[in-house]
């Protein structure tokens, strides 16, 4: 919070990019970054051209996995575009590439999914959306149904707004606490979910039966793509 | 959550666009509504070119002021850049021609000082972010410390992170619990803050003396700008 906790060279903190990503799993963590003092964010993906996030809104990258800086915190959001990344040569060699230098390598929802293809949680627990939590393993990563897993330098959240207790909980881990708690109180994170639907214990037993049936298919294909990529994992 | 629940044309949300907002404070309720089945979400500028958020993220919008259908739902977000947009008169004309329309006009934090500032919330309960609740009477609203309030078809959210709570509300007025309950299960919303700062009332004293302090710059200009839009109001 004053500072003396701040680094002299900024913090690098890069959150990648990808088609089909859900926006909040990563617009969530970056409002908390943005707030970061002596910061700087990067939102990145293989080429600077507007990437389709699951809404409307189009996102832009700032940087490329080229010319991205060595990141002191890789952060992986999800998505349903994850089906896709955990098979991408191109993503899966940046963080690979990226690892061995950041202090932190970090996921939000089914992001750690795709850290785990790119054989970076081996052995490590790790958080995911409550719909993938079985899918973990196939990378060697043990399951952990909690909403914000630490392990060593593995900082992994559970499903979509996760990212926001996630986020929080770097920062004390980068900062301290006292700067986590500055930046809830800028964000007014005081939850009050209207309803007690927000995880697959509390929902009602046909809200969930509903999700359920909604997302077989895609369950299904997932689950496809998991088998190739942990295939070519080995 | 069912077929009988939703209507044959698609329902018309927009979300208005400005440079300098708090990029979470549209993200979170957008990442909601997206999930809305039969809805169609606009991100609205004066022009259809990118505009600067309070982070990195750049924002596109999908139409303008001009060519935007007529809404059920007008939703304008918070953030620093609501001091130029109380006093700018096509997001104020925009606002007024769209309210008479609309099947509820709402807000995220500071956003409903500009809803004040178009003269739509005199006499109405109002939520805002906690550093702007003074300002809200000078546009005849009745400041009101709650997550979510709704008055009539004034729903207003608190500061920024409250746009998730305030946007399941909506959707529960909108269409039904159970539709509601299904997106927040999606949404894995299940907040677990590993802090207690989320308000004024629960942050550790030097962490609200801390903030006090940081934006008492801020808070004079905000009065200046809120004096000026209010004088015009009448």
């Amino acid at each position: 919070m004053s500072a003396p906790s701040q680094p002299s060279t900024p913090l690098q903190i890069g959150l990648v990019l990808f088609p089909r990503v859900t926006q909040l799993d990563f617009t969530g963590p970056l409002q908390v970054f943005s707030s970061l003092p002596n910061a700087e964010v990067h939102l990145i993906w293989k080429r600077i051209e507007p990437v389709t996030s699951d809404s409307v809104l189009v996102l832009t990258p700032t940087t490329t996995f080229a010319d991205c800086p060595q990141l002191d915190v890789i952060c992986v959001p999800g998505g349903f575009g994850t089906d896709d990344m955990i098979n991408d040569e191109e993503m899966l060699a940046f963080l690979r590439k990226q690892a061995p230098g950041a202090k932190y390598i970090t996921s939000v929802c089914t992001g750690s999914l795709v850290l785990g293809a790119a054989g970076l949680l081996k052995g490590f627990r790790a958080a995911t959306h409550w719909t993938a939590m079985d899918f973990l393993s196939a990378f060697g990563a043990i399951p952990t149904k909690t909403r914000v897993c630490v392990d060593g330098n593995r900082v992994t959240g559970g499903g979509v707004t996760a990212g926001i207790d996630f986020a929080l909980t770097l920062v004390s881990l980068l900062h301290d606490q006292k700067t986590a708690e500055a930046i809830q109180l800028r964000l007014e994170y005081n939850p009050a979910p209207p309803f007690n639907s927000g995880s697959p214990d509390t929902a009602p037993p046909e809200v969930l039966a509903f999700m359920k049936d909604r997302i077989a298919q895609a369950q299904l294909r997932r689950g496809e793509m998991i088998d190739r990529a942990a295939a070519r994992l080995g």
